[in-house]
């Protein structure tokens, strides 16, 4: 007998398209979508209730009207997409069973049906915290390892700046490259930031960018024989001022905000001539062309953390009313750590 | 019984540092040197008399009071400092013999004292005229050889832009290129290098970027599906309209003229937001860093052109006294082809 009862389904829906940084007041929060709870059968679908939700910065581009992007822009009135761990409900792909824990592509709602169930992997539970698969051991934990070791060439030794350094891509690079033997330096836009870059996630040094009036003096002072690796989080001024100070044959991982940052009517950047003075490599990625490395990294990544060698600092906000608030807070760097929205806790 | 006469020894000096384009104005004739024709023994010197002397971009950079490069600045007062090919008058160096012909780092003037000898070599003569060894077989043409082959990464099919294209180095990008089956589409200044592109020079197509209003809509009609590889020898808005017709996992090679465009106070480079979105690897390069290739590249490049696999195009002003206005035509694009000065034939 099929199961005809619906539930609600609270969802967050992007109310048209931006072309700035994303405001709370963009989302809102949908009430009165329901669901049926049951798979219908030759579907292979599955229906998850969604449990933690991702706060990336690459959303921002998906809330504009622009398709020449690798990924297309969100629907206005539908809910926001992104990455989530969640617990599947109901299955009828035979590779997923009712109470499997999974995480991939969701929507910002209580409970959503994945048609493309390929794309949701399954997450053995241990004593990783179950929402570290959206972060530590998630897409941003997965940019940083491939970014750092796939596409900055890393030796021991090398001298390596990281901007954001106490977001969720910044925080791994900077642990991953102290792994390797290099000095590490952050940068990030509060006090409270920079101490915990120096305190608890082991950087060598750490400075508020917010403080410094010259950013090329300030990165002499900590790099006085200059950057080998640049891990580029940010755009602007400050790689204007990383490009003055890279050290012959540096290399630069592009990455992240600086696709939000740089539209036309900014100032642009000035400095390129240093790419050829210094033979310098910049080279933008996006984690998703190294999914092939993406066993490799869980295994080793998960193994540092079990081992106490990797420490991930998460910023949870509570209930999925709260995600649009949690999302435009990324853009003001509100958040300490990763931003994820806890909608349930099982 | 030492030879006690000297001889006039003219030279071409700088005036003193400059923050911009060179202008004739800027250098000047000596005339008042003398040199004596004859080596002290146990110097290892040699003495060579200038026969071509190259001008090339990147002096520019040694105009101006900057030590942060790879190459000092030239010295006010002094001779202005080029590759040349030369004829040797007397040596102490067992490598050289009087009567051989030389290529490498020499002065603009009649006859020059070398001390470093190691950085001469010696030129074996066929029928590659002497002066293509500061063209197509010297610097310029091993710029375009090892930036084409070991930053680009060229594949047959590739779809490849080269800027500034009937130039010395991108003259010989685009050959290179079609050799390797690539489609080739190159840019100029007049409607005289753009005939010379499309007709002598092979490229599949060619515009004067002088003449187009919108770049971007302009590199869309010549390269509707996208560039696979950029050949930089521009900067500025060529650039910018590049990064946004790169396909993914482009490559931009970056070289020469960005060097000298991209001062603070114009405007900057605004799409570097591609490189993450397009996956573009942008790198700077300088032939010095390939040397182990050159010999390679001497028996490739020299095959091909007594195979009438591969021209070149050389523009050639005479007499020494021509030499700073054949420089600071450089900037203003008055040459047509690889600019060069004969001082003397023999």
């Amino acid at each position: 007998m099929e199961i005809k009862e619906e539930v609600e389904n609270k969802q967050i829906i992007l109310k048209g398209y931006i072309d700035r940084a994303p405001l709370e007041s963009d989302m809102e929060l949908n009430v009165g979508n329901k669901i049926k709870l049951k798979i219908s059968k030759g579907s292979n679908s599955v229906l998850i209730k969604n449990l933690y939700l991702s706060c990336d910065p690459y959303m921002r581009g998906r809330m504009r009207e622009f398709y020449g992007s690798y990924i297309p822009p969100f629907v206005p009135g539908k809910p926001i997409e992104g990455f989530g761990v969640s617990r599947v409900i109901d299955s009828d792909d035979p590779n997923f069973q009712s109470g499997d824990i999974v995480s991939g592509m969701t929507g910002w709602e209580e409970y959503s049906l994945i048609e493309d169930t390929k794309k949701l992997r399954k997450i053995q539970q241990d004593d990783i915290p179950l929402s570290y698969h959206i972060g530590l051991l998630g897409m941003p934990g997965f940019t940083a390892y491939a970014g750092f070791h796939e596409v900055c060439s890393p030796k021991e030794g090398d001298r390596v700046f990281v901007s954001a350094a106490s977001g969720a891509v910044g925080q791994i690079v900077g642990q991953l490259a102290k792994l390797h033997g290099c000095y590490v330096v952050g940068s990030a836009g509060t006090k409270e930031k920079v101490n915990l870059l120096k305190t608890k996630l082991g950087f060598d040094d750490a400075f508020n960018y917010k403080e410094e009036q010259h950013l090329d003096a300030t990165l002499k002072k900590y790099f006085p024989e200059g950057i080998d690796i640049y891990f580029e989080n940010v755009g602007g001024a400050m790689l204007d001022a990383v490009l003055l100070n890279m050290r012959v044959h540096g290399r630069i991982a592009v990455c992240g905000m600086v696709s939000q940052h740089s539209y036309r009517g900014e100032d642009g950047i000035h400095n390129l001539f240093t790419l050829i003075s210094r033979r310098i490599r910049m080279q933008g990625f996006i984690q998703s062309d190294y999914l092939h490395l993406f066993p490799k990294f869980v295994e080793h990544v998960g193994a540092y953390y079990k081992q106490g060698k990797i420490v991930y600092i998460e910023d949870m906000s509570v209930g999925l009313e709260s995600a649009p608030s949690a999302l435009a807070g990324l853009f003001t760097g509100k958040n300490v750590g990763k931003q994820v929205v806890c909608v349930s806790r099982n």
